[in-house]
C-alpha cells in the first residue's frame, strides 16, 4: 500500500525514420516527445482500486477484496513454464481470454478501451502477485511496460515502451535498441490527421509490395535505412557541433523518407495535405508511424517566428487536424512533486 | 533538287521510366507517340531556301546562291581530322559559333528559336555538301538526327533521335540502345503543366543529392532501374499473353516511380496537380523527362470510358495545362502521300 501520492509521467514518442523499414530489419529512430501521460498513484480507504483514464473515458472500479480472491493462477503458468528464465512473463493469448473472464468482458472484445482495462488489469494482478510493485529500477518499469504492450498490440517491438521508460532518442534494429547520446530537443508539430488505419494491413501491405516487386522494393528499404543513419548522425553532430546547416539536412531527410513511405504505398491523401500545407509555408513534414493516415510531424526550426508557427497551427486545424508543439528527446518516466507540475497538467489531475 | 513534294513525319516521344537514373548508367525506356512532327519538303522555283518552322514561329528564307557562296569550309573540319572514321561529322563548338556568323544571330543566342534555325541550317549545309540527301536508310537520318540535337542540346543521350527514328520503345542503357519487340500501343493522357525548368539544373540537382547522400539515393536509383525492368518485362507480355492485372502492375509503377522522381527533388507543385487530378479519377500519372514542371503522362486503361477520358482532360485543361490523348509505340519516320494524311494535318502544312 502507498503512504502517500505517487506521480508519474512518462513521455510520449514518434518515429523520426525506418517506420515499415524497420519490420524488415532496417534501422528505426524513435524520439521521445515532451507530450506526457501522467498517472497518479493515490491511496484510497474505500477498498476499491479505481482507474481512471480520463482520454480514453474509461472510469472503473473493482472491491480489492473481489480481485484478491480471484483465481489467477493462470497468471504464473509462464513463469512455471520457464523458471530459469528469471525474466518477466509474456501474456499468453490464454491468459489475455482468463482476463477477459475476469474483467466480465466479451470474449471478441478488441476495443482501446477494453484493451487499455485488460493491460491494466494485467500489469496490476500480476505485479502485486510478485511484490514487485514497489521497484523503481527503469529496466523493470520497462519490462512491465513491454508486457502491457503484448496485451494490446499483440507483437510490438519493444521500441514504445523502451523510449517511454528512457526518454531521449533510440536507434532500433533487429531487436537491439541503442540509445543516441544527448539528442537535441528538436521543435515539432505532431498533426494526427484524425484518419484511423490498420497498422496491421499497412504492414502486410509493404510486404506484399517487396514479395511483388523485391528488386523494386529492397533498395527503396535499403535507402530508408541509410536516412535514418544519416539522420542519426547529424543529430550527433548537432549535440556537439551544432550549425544552421544541419536543419537543412534534417529537411531533406525528412523529405525523401516522406515520398519513400509514399512509393511503399503507406501514404493517404490527408499526410498529402499535412504536407502541402507545411510546404507552402516553407516547412517539412512526413509521416510518423504506421501511415495510412495517422499522425505525421513537421521539423520547426529554431529561428521560426511564433507568428508563423501559430498560423501553421492554426492552418493545419482548419484542415481538421489536431496539432500540438512539442520537442523530440523528453525526459523518460520520472517522478514529480505536485508542486513542480505545470498549471494545466496540476487542474487536469485535479478534476478527475 | 528535289522533282516533287515530300511529305515525311516522325514520333514525339516520352520517357515511360528511368530519367534522371539513366544518368547514371541505369535503363530508360523511351517510346514514341502518335503524336507526330510533319515535314513537308518542296520544290521552289524562286531561288530561296524557306524554314518555315510555325509551332516555334519561325519563317525565314535564304538565297540559295548565298548560301552557296558561304565559306563553309569549317564544317569539314571533324571529317578532315578524323578521315579513318567515316561517320557523320558531330559539330564542334567552333563550327557552331562560325554558323551563328553565317546566320547573322548574336554569339550568345540560345533561345529555342535560334538553336532551331542553327540546326536546320548545320544539317542543311553538312547533307548539302556531302549530296547525301537522296539516302533513306534509316540508319542514317537516325545519325544525323542526332547531330542535330547536339546542336540543340549540347550533350543528347541519343535516345530522342532514335526513338523518333525507330519508333516503338526503345530500353537504353549506358549508351546502348535496344527496341522492344512489339511493344502495346498503350493509350495515355500526355500533358503539359507548362512550367518552365532547366534540365541542366535538375540534373545538377539529383547529381549533388547523389553526392550529398550516396547512401540514400543510390539505392533509389537501383529501384528505379528496377522499375524500368520490370515496365519492360511487363510491356513485353502484355504483347503475347495481355491481361488486365497488367495494368494494375504498370500503374502500381508509375506511383513508385514518381514517388522516387519526388525523393530525388525533381518534383514541382505543377506535377503534384496533376497527380493529385488524376489520382482523384483513379488514373496514375508520373512527370516524364527532366521534371521540375515540364510534362507528365497519365496511363489510360483500355476500359476507360469516352465521357471519364474527356472530364479527366477537361480537369487537367481548367489547370492551365495543356493536354493531349495520345498512344505510345507509334511508328518512326515515315513518308507520306498528301492523300493518306489525317484532315486536320492536310489543313495545317495546306495554311503554311
Amino acid at each position: 500500500m502507498l503512504s502517500e501520492v505517487l506521480l508519474v509521467s512518462a513521455p510520449g514518442k514518434v518515429i523520426l525514420h525506418g517506420e515499415h523499414a524497420v519490420v524488415h530489419g532496417k534501422a528505426a529512430l524513435a524520439v521521445a516527445l515532451n507530450l506526457r501521460t501522467f498517472l497518479r498513484l493515490q491511496p484510497r480507504s474505500n477498498g476499491k482500486v479505481s482507474l481512471n483514464l480520463p482520454n480514453t473515458g474509461i472510469k472503473q472500479a473493482w472491491d480489492v477484496a473481489r480481485l484478491q480472491l480471484l483465481d489467477t493462477s493462470f497468471l504464473d503458468k509462464y513463469r512455471e513454464e520457464k523458471p530459469e528464465q528469471g525474466d518477466i512473463p509474456a501474456p499468453t493469448a490464454e491468459q489475455v481470454e482468463k482476463l477477459k473472464e475476469v474483467a466480465g468482458f466479451p470474449v471478441d472484445c478488441a476495443t482501446t478501451e477494453h484493451l487499455a482495462v485488460l493491460a491494466f488489469l494485467y500489469l496490476y494482478l500480476s505485479i502485486c502477485r510478485k511484490q514487485r510493485w514497489t521497484g523503481e529500477d527503469l529496466e523493470l518499469i520497462n519490462r512491465w511496460a513491454f508486457q502491457g504492450e503484448r496485451v494490446i498490440h499483440g507483437n510490438p517491438s519493444g521500441v514504445d515502451n523502451a523510449v517511454s521508460t528512457w526518454g531521449g532518442a533510440l536507434r532500433y534494429q533487429q531487436g537491439k535498441i541503442s540509445p543516441l547520446k544527448r539528442p537535441p530537443p528538436l521543435k515539432i508539430l505532431l498533426t494526427n490527421t484524425k484518419v484511423p488505419r490498420s497498422t496491421k494491413a499497412l504492414v502486410a501491405g509493404v510486404r506484399s509490395r517487396l514479395t511483388k516487386f523485391p528488386e523494386i522494393v529492397a533498395p527503396l528499404l535499403t535507402s530508408i535505412d541509410a536516412i535514418s543513419v544519416e539522420c542519426e548522425r547529424v543529430l550527433g553532430e548537432m549535440a556537439t557541433d551544432p550549425v544552421p546547416e544541419q536543419y537543412l539536412v534534417l529537411e531533406e531527410l525528412i523529405d525523401m523518407n516522406q515520398h519513400h513511405l509514399n512509393a511503399l504505398g503507406v501514404g493517404h491523401a490527408s499526410l498529402d495535405r499535412l504536407c502541402q500545407v507545411t510546404t507552402a509555408r516553407g516547412l517539412h513534414s512526413k509521416l510518423t508511424g504506421a501511415g495510412g493516415g495517422g499522425c505525421g510531424i513537421t521539423l520547426l526550426k529554431p529561428d521560426l517566428e511564433r507568428l508563423e508557427v501559430e498560423a501553421t497551427k492554426q492552418a493545419l486545424t482548419d484542415c481538421g487536424f489536431d496539432c500540438w508543439e512539442t520537442n523530440i528527446g523528453a525526459p523518460g518516466v520520472s517522478t514529480h512533486s505536485a508542486a513542480s507540475l505545470d498549471t494545466h497538467v496540476q487542474q487536469a489531475l485535479d478534476g478527475l
